[in-house]
């Protein structure tokens, strides 16, 4: 990989800042709101309901909150109390307004790699969203270019080299979830570093391991450095 | 103008297919679920909370939804009946899956000024919403460039026109709205030109006339060819 790289990109979620516990929080907060169930069950028919309006909605805190009100109508079939509703929107109201967490390491190996190589943000999720979780982030500074994706398949990832005015070969993307940043860049022959994160959304989860010549895993994001 | 255009930018919604009808069909829908309010303040009170709320959901149908939920709630304070809900999320479901009906001359146009401009569509919207619309419209291969927005102030177009690697004398933005499409990049030192749609939002009217050296306004897409 060395020598060969010229354009890294950074998903953002859970590779530049915290995200995967504020989602969980939420959803704790909403097994909460309806007391009267099961939390486990709560979460469980939450979670489908986000899968089954995943193609339809995208990826997102509009569309989480969207799930929520249609959990709460499944729960409750007949008729929805004042509490349960404005309580739901709460939940979603103080996701979009989480402070931007950076990770560990994050602005230290930006700035060494800045200058040195074509740095790109490339991340799911709302629009507006990310873009205010950019400002907040301070790190807008560090990218030649954001592209907000509303997937992350091969087709997404080959569309954004292309873009780039890259070849695959000297392409590096660097994320946490091996099923969004990973394997589809190593499907068409780019570099992937995995910095694995605590918490893994179920939707991402991957259980096989990866062999591949073009895959890493670090512990830590400072360490891609010493990969370059 | 003449000579002078590398670069021409098209709104989508309302200047390359239709889109304003469908919302307003969606508002009278709405009124009518909520039969026993008047029909015009339910309209007035969904719009009122789409204004409130749009800083932070911006544009888009995921919002839209959101917001007839919270004027239900609004309009229902004890509880909601299943059926409001339901109606409510029916509305929202039938908006994200409307055809992409292209408006007169469209495909003409573009394929007039393929290949002796760069075309870029930009527009604001829903990422996963926009996409689905530019694919269904079969008009994809005609851009060079599919930017959306999650607004479109002057900062926003320069940012465009600065990732085009253009200049604001060879940048022309197309579309239908004085708001979005004109003011804002005649600030910035654009040309424009206007293509009326029969329907404008509330939030987007703008009631005085333009004066400006780079602005053009025509009664159809074709005839941006004859400006040119």
């Amino acid at each position: 990989m060395k020598n060969q790289i010229k354009t890294i990109a950074f998903d953002a979620d859970d590779t530049l800042w915290q995200n995967e516990e504020y989602f969980r929080e939420a959803e704790l907060k909403f097994s909460e709101l309806v007391a009267a169930k099961n939390p486990d069950q709560v979460i469980q028919s939450l979670f489908e309901i986000e899968m089954k309006n995943l193609p339809m909605y995208g990826y997102g805190i509009k569309g989480f909150m969207l799930c929520m009100m249609e959990t709460l109508h499944q729960l409750y079939p007949e008729n929805l109390s004042s509490k349960l509703i404005e309580g739901a929107f709460k939940i979603g109201h103080e996701l979009l307004q989480k402070p931007v967490i950076l990770l560990d390491g994050i602005e230290e190996t930006l700035s060494h790699l800045f200058g040195k190589y074509r740095l790109v943000m490339a991340t799911k999720g709302d629009l507006l969203d990310q873009e205010r979780k950019l400002e907040k982030s301070g790190l807008a500074k560090y990218f030649h270019h954001i592209e907000i994706m509303s997937d992350k398949k091969p087709a997404n990832y080959q569309k954004l080299i292309k873009h780039l005015d890259c070849k695959p070969e000297n392409f590096l993307m660097v994320g946490n979830s091996l099923k969004s940043d990973i394997l589809p860049v190593l499907a068409i022959n780019g570099f992937a570093v995995e910095v694995p994160y605590h918490t893994t959304w179920q939707h991402e989860i991957h259980d096989e391991p990866i062999e591949h010549p073009n895959f890493y895993s670090v512990n830590s994001m400072d360490q891609i450095i010493h990969l370059l």
